[in-house]
């Protein structure tokens, strides 16, 4: 048993947001609410920069109620952020207002909530912390939609994704069937450079009707012979869906996306902004084959449309939040929650627990999907794929209406003076 | 009581698809398969194109359990054309072969599901049978997401489509509000003349958080006044979230979707093929303020997102097939079923009931959104809207779910030899 840290637990949300992201923090800030360890709980605004900024909520203050709405409330309620840290060493000023901000608070608990990079600001921040003889435990709760993080079988996030997708295609995919002419549709999906997301449109031919090709990031994509599997469905059914990652790299690794556009930009961590890919495909099948083409970008709906959540997904997101607390109370630090699951024959054989790992080897560690999981044609996955994410999208969200629309969390985020 | 009339009936869809176009087509369906009077259930393969070519199935052989899926499943599940018959008496061949297939399979009973097309189609179809002689009792079963049609309170499909829109523009703006920069989205809805569903978009307000600006096809489009618009709420708010109707058009008619694309084609019933709207708006607004901008398409997921649909909305898409098939037999012909809707102080005070209107008096007439239910400032609508609208979205769809993905109708569609 560890020793009891007592002090106040700030709770932070980073990078892109989820349908689930605020399950995993109202696991964190019921918990913490509860705690007898944890003085205070501050929601920090907009991630890491309100802990800079010393901006920070006091989450004491919301009313229960609403903040049970957060389960089904899409997007970092508390804001969120797309800053990086520094090395450390380089220039700390950064650090120093940070742990000027944990002192203020007596923050002994740092909770951060996000992807790839935001696992690399708990990270640096728990070094930091040590380094600086500030007693204080961090712990990362995962969060992408990219379901790219290293070490856990899955992220929350990706699996109500995946789900909102595979309904939409196979919803798009029996709307461009009704007419009496030959028509491909190209539906770019999120997925920076694993092909997760964009994997998941697979799923909607399970009940029957769906997606005839999928193109992701992991292998290196040929436009040649991109239009001739198109065509070659095409001349067999008249009728296309096609399913293509934003982030599809040529054989020189670079963005297909880049084609289309010479004027991207990159973000703060040098990622390229992405878009227009679908448009872009699409003009050069029209190019070639004279078809009827549409380009469908699903754009932020895919991980935002919480009405299209999948129960499995948001009740691991509260349990990944719930258990970063916990663990934190019972002493540990430095790591990330992350999940180890089992899957046998039946959907109901499938079970997730939680097992932490230490940050570090999370860290800026991008994880694919494997290769031996797509077909031989480089334009499908196969059944093991299925089998992986099948478990991860069942039950459906429990999302309150009132006037037959959602109603989300609406918080107080009462500034701490 | 009008004379019976026996024999076969064909029920054909045309047009843009809907979410709910499928229960109205369960609605003819079921009703015709009990009815004494109706001897066999044909489905037009494609519309009018299926009667033209003799292309069709016969529903008798089908499963009534595969049948009621029917209510859940989006898209012309019989399949759908564009096809415009010429005037009567221009070149009557298309008519003879309508007539011929008529004859060979006695059918006494035309019913047709689709919009403003559609009934212009219904219309001339009753009137080519009456010239000639040909006992055929023809009604039109009302179908559009556009709502535009005549006479008719609402139109079953809009309000499934509405609710889509106002669920997602609620999630898009939770989305957009997340980072500590300022952000504008443009949505683009669509609605070619009428501005109906771009003005869902203010239905997300009504939980808290939503939709900033509306533009509708109604008023004409001033690029100055909306970038001058929009910049007005980004120094308020530092978000911004604008709902603009695919069909806008400038004080010279000219639609601003062609500003944005010179190489638009025309369908077959002249309507201009619309699409990039809320790009080039976009790229429009970042030129002149520099503000981080996304453009979004709703695309096909908004007529098709039976995910998302109104319970309403299917229950009365029903209703008017049904009623469509027992009015027939009861001896109406050249009709529209369509709606006639009490609304009062309460949700619970709204009813709808059936009504008959002629079709000449529906064929091709567009109904728009009242200038008085659009504000001042030409960029929102007023409450009336509201009002009118918000009794239509109530309800939640039962989609059945088979591996937590929607398990839509698989027909049999056996064509009749």
């Amino acid at each position: 048993m560890s020793k009891t840290l007592i002090g106040s637990a700030i709770i932070g949300q980073s990078g892109g947001p989820s349908s689930v992201i605020n399950a995993s923090i109202l696991g964190a800030i019921k918990t913490a609410l509860e705690a007898s360890e944890i003085t205070r709980v501050y929601g920090a605004a907009n991630g890491i920069v309100g802990v800079l900024n010393d901006q920070l909520f006091d989450l004491n203050l919301e009313d229960m109620d609403e903040l049970e709405l957060l389960r089904y409330t899409p997007a970092s309620a508390l804001g969120s952020c797309r800053h990086k840290l520094p090395e450390i060493g380089d220039d700390d000023w950064e650090y120093k207002k940070i742990l000027e901000t944990f002192k203020k608070y007596n923050v002994r608990y740092f909770f951060y909530n996000g992807g790839n990079d935001s696992m690399d600001t708990c990270n640096k921040i728990s070094k930091y912390c040590l380094k600086n003889g500030y007693e204080c435990r961090v712990m990362g709760i995962p969060k992408t939609i990219d379901n790219d993080l290293y070490g856990t079988d899955h992220c929350p996030g990706f699996a109500s994704a995946a789900k909102y997708i595979a309904t939409s295609i196979a919803e798009i995919s029996l709307d461009t069937r009704v007419y009496d002419y030959g028509n491909i549709s190209i539906v770019e999906i999120m997925g920076r450079n694993a092909g997760w997301l964009a994997a998941s449109a697979a799923l909607s031919n399970l009940n029957g009707v769906g997606c005839d090709l999928i193109y992701l990031p992991e292998v290196p994509f040929d436009l040649e012979k991109f239009i001739d599997d198109v065509n070659d469905v095409y001349e067999k059914k008249g009728k296309v869906v096609v399913a293509v990652s934003e982030g599809i790299k040529d054989e020189n690794d670079k963005y297909i996306s880049e084609y289309a556009s010479s004027k991207k930009e990159k973000d703060k961590f040098g990622h390229m902004q992405m878009g227009g890919l679908a448009q872009f495909l699409a003009l050069q099948i029209k190019a070639r084959t004279g078809a009827k083409i549409r380009g469908i970008e699903l754009s932020l709906l895919q991980r935002c449309a919480a009405h299209c959540a999948s129960k499995t997904d948001y009740d691991e997101a509260f349990m990944a939040g719930k258990a970063a607390v916990e663990n934190a109370i019972n002493g540990s630090s430095d790591m990330m929650v992350s999940f180890k699951c089992q899957r046998g024959s039946k959907l109901s054989d499938y079970k997730c627990e939680i097992e932490l790992l230490p940050l570090e080897l999370v860290a800026n560690y991008e994880k694919k999907v494997p290769l031996e999981w797509i077909n031989n044609d480089k334009n499908n996955v196969t059944k093991e794929y299925i089998d992986y994410v099948l478990p991860l999208i069942q039950g459906e969200t429990e999302l309150p209406k009132v006037n037959g629309l959602p109603r989300f969390a609406r918080l107080k985020k009462i500034l701490v003076k």
